[in-house]
């Protein structure tokens, strides 16, 4: 079962070669799951050793052979134990490195050390940058993964109109949505990069709920079922014409789709209809900067603009100290990819970049009011990959 | 919100505290959210800062107010940049630590050697053990908790009855268990300590695929919907007469409960049954010992032997170079808690643990077949916290 091709994954490597060599990195070894998937089609293995030229080596714990089987990679050394490792360097004809790259800001303290030690390197350095770099732009392949992962968000509307019932509460519409995302190969967990970046499949919150604060770096992303898991859908219940905010992360062979939609039980107020139709317009205007034109923190600032314009500044992305810093994020592999739609990034755009915009609005007392949709960047207009119906879903 | 009350929090923290000063390590920083939550009963801080003696100082981001209102602790500090800290310690009248404590065998690198500098300290010293320690026995409300978890396990028989078909996969049939136990206020994900421990709720998982290897420190986790997860429920058809493993993790307001049990579609083989019924029979024999007389390396010699006597050595734990080390694990704020029931650990078990013990035997070409239940550790008998029935579910 080679999910990833042959083909793909050198071109993946041989992108990353560069830079480390760019670099001066002598090689790099990658072990987080995320990127070890990325990199090798697989999770199975241990380590991925890269040196800046040549052929990777992926390193695998004898017994599991599912690693052979999962990946187009020709190069595969079984070990036993990490001791053996500078031996099979050595066999592989590769040096050890001056320098070695190592995902750094993910990379637990004492693996770190390790994995200095086993490759006897004089130097460990973060490459975190290059992989998220190289993994920022999509191929088409991937595209077509995230296009799949999308179309699994559609059915939100629909499913909210026919479960959504004035005796439920959070927990209750958000498990009903979570569980279609599963039947439909959801992996069941979401890769957020970095420590603590815990969650559900998505997450329902509505009214004042949704106005909680979370360390998640994230907006509206739910007071969770108790302070211990603190993000997600609560069991409050959802009471009538209080917004109510769907967030869901779709995923397809490991490709991330975001999207968020609204609903409302009973009558909407004239302020929440009016308040989600100009953010609706916010994101349509600002999805028109998605292009190769504009760079990251052009889009944040575009959007800050828009939000003047359509008079909603004093809770767009949030209020008071608890403003979020970005407006959009990129997608792939893990849900916090390149490129981040912030102030202080001054790079453009690339076609096959794939962003989650999510305009949110945090109103005090009301609930958060926005929308999100997972975008892709091509040379002319970005193309909407998450196609739900935008409507306000009155129940 | 004080879901953990204020002399629970500084009892732990007090004993934390003793361990600390017997390693000369002068304080403790946690940041890890399952630790964060045991010592704070909230995950909305930034930093906990632990003297080796006198109040703890809960560091908090300016602007959220949650933590304030979720933790019983007292002495709680605002901050906006991470600079401000060696001012706030000061201001505490606390010394910058010589030696400083930290979770590192979890903490990234980088934010390991960030805390290094912001707190000012000579030397980092890795704490885990001692927070396994800590956390290892558990209170009578925390036991309360996992009784609860343990609870919300019981309907897995009785929802596999009524929901298992003969034209199912596993990810069909995990759906539907997963979103009872979302429904019954699970968090929406598990914590099991370290990286790449991805997990969903649980692991619905048959015949073959049930042999596959995981690279998770687990026994039969299954394939997974794609190579990119590698673990829980396949798209796999579950087929008549094989055996289904039901393993799943169950959470109530942090505290988990692990529990398998095992179905079959149709008649299952004379060898399934009388396999199955050996494995029960081990698991009650073996539970037996789980008191404090007996050490977390004797249980595993004691399963070694049981496992001889019932004719079932080849399998037990999987079979070939893929044998796991290990029959058992506590559970609490983590899936993966102090003790292991592992070759090499020569320390007594004490009242108040909570463990998980899993015989289980991987037979090629016919599947895992075991079961598990989690056990407290009391002055004289063990006490079963899981009490789904144990027959073979049968559809």
């Amino acid at each position: 079962m080679n999910n990833i091709s042959k083909e793909e994954l050198n071109s993946r490597i041989s992108e990353l070669q560069q830079k480390l060599k760019k670099q001066n990195i002598d090689s790099a070894v990658i072990i987080q799951n995320a990127d070890l998937f990325y990199f090798t089609g697989t999770v199975q293995a241990e380590y991925l050793y890269i040196p800046d030229s040549g052929e990777a080596v992926l390193l695998v714990r004898r017994g599991n052979k599912r690693a052979e089987k999962e990946t187009a990679l020709e190069k595969i050394v079984e070990f036993k134990r990490s001791a053996e490792i500078p031996e099979i360097i050595k066999k592989e004809d590769l040096d050890s490195p001056d320098e070695l790259g190592l995902e750094l800001d993910i990379l637990p303290y004492k693996t770190a050390n390790k994995l200095q030690q086993i490759f006897a390197a004089d130097k460990i350095t973060n490459i975190t940058t290059l992989i998220r770099q190289v993994r920022m732009v999509k191929s088409d392949s991937e595209i077509q993964l995230i296009k799949r992962a999308a179309n699994k968000l559609k059915a939100v509307p629909q499913l909210t109109k026919e479960h959504l019932t004035a005796d439920m509460n959070e927990l209750e519409l958000s498990a009903i949505i979570e569980q279609d995302l599963r039947q439909k190969g959801h992996t069941g967990f979401v890769r957020m990069r970095g420590l603590n970046n815990e969650l559900p499949l998505g997450v329902c919150t509505a009214g004042k709920k949704s106005t909680a604060e979370v360390q998640v770096d994230s907006i509206c992303a739910g007071a969770g079922v108790h302070p211990s898991a603190g993000v997600g859908a609560s069991k409050s219940r959802l009471k009538d014409s209080e917004p109510i905010i769907l967030d869901y992360v779709a995923t397809h062979q490991g490709y991330i789709a975001d999207q968020t939609r609204m609903a409302v039980l009973g009558k909407p107020s004239a302020y929440l209809q009016k308040t989600y139709d100009k953010m609706v317009q916010l994101q349509t205007e600002l999805s028109k900067y998605l292009t190769p034109d504009y760079s990251w923190q052009e889009i944040y600032e575009e959007g800050k603009r828009l939000a003047e314009e359509l008079e909603v500044t004093d809770y767009y992305l949030g209020y008071g100290d608890n403003k979020e810093k970005f407006v959009g994020h990129g997608v792939g592999v893990e849900l916090n990819e390149f490129p981040f739609l912030a102030t202080g990034l001054d790079f453009k755009l690339k076609p096959g970049m794939t962003i989650a915009l999510e305009p949110k609005l945090v109103v005090p007392d009301i609930g958060a009011i926005g929308i999100e949709n997972t975008y892709l960047v091509t040379e002319n207009q970005p193309k909407k990959l998450t196609t739900a119906s935008e409507e306000l879903i009155k129940v």
